[in-house]
């Protein structure tokens, strides 16, 4: 129960696309990631998920268009919907994301950056 | 599944005290808040709460102590804690709530700023 500063536990880690978990709200999680490049293309079957951009610009790649989503902006990916979340160039965009405790990292997809678990800042 | 502008959002009610949802997360939803003065003191027995600060400062009051929440920074409220939020003096706050599609807005307290839906925007 005690505030949480954002760019106090951004500072805390510096790989990317490997979230971190800040909290929990009912059965979802908060986690902060920094991310760079491109990730892997996956889906999410039965599960929403929020991205929020703290920094920097994030690019939401749909395989019918892209959404750029900026600092001060969310998108929300619905269940089912084939994503990969993108930055320009060399930028690091940092994000908030609030998805299910039970999410797995890069849907039905192995990558070599796919996670298991996220380490608690 | 496009980005949704907090600024732009905001601008779209003034009422206080009035949280306005701008989408759902699995069943979660994410709402808007501007708060100015005192709340209600109340909890909700099963569901935790989510308050991030967007702009101003927030004073999470507990029966115990009051944790200052400033912007950029979020406090997760747990389950059957009993808290009242407020500003300083005259200060509009705003807010981005991520609570339960099921969370009562005062939970079991009845207040004339009760709202028993939020209008989506």
């Amino acid at each position: 129960m005690k505030p949480l500063n954002l760019q106090q536990k951004f500072g805390c880690f510096s790989n990317h696309w490997h979230p971190h978990q800040i909290g929990t709200v009912n059965d979802m999680q908060v986690l902060l990631a920094k991310v760079k490049g491109e990730f892997v293309w996956h889906s999410h079957d039965t599960e929403d998920e929020l991205f929020q951009v703290v920094r920097g610009t994030l690019l939401m790649q749909f395989r019918d268009r892209t959404e750029v989503v900026r600092e001060g902006e969310l998108i929300i990916v619905p269940r089912g919907v084939e994503h990969c979340p993108a930055t320009r160039g060399g930028e690091e965009v940092h994000l908030l994301l609030f998805e299910k405790q039970s999410t797995a990292h890069t849907g039905g997809v192995q990558d070599a950056r796919t996670q298991t678990d996220y380490p608690k800042i």
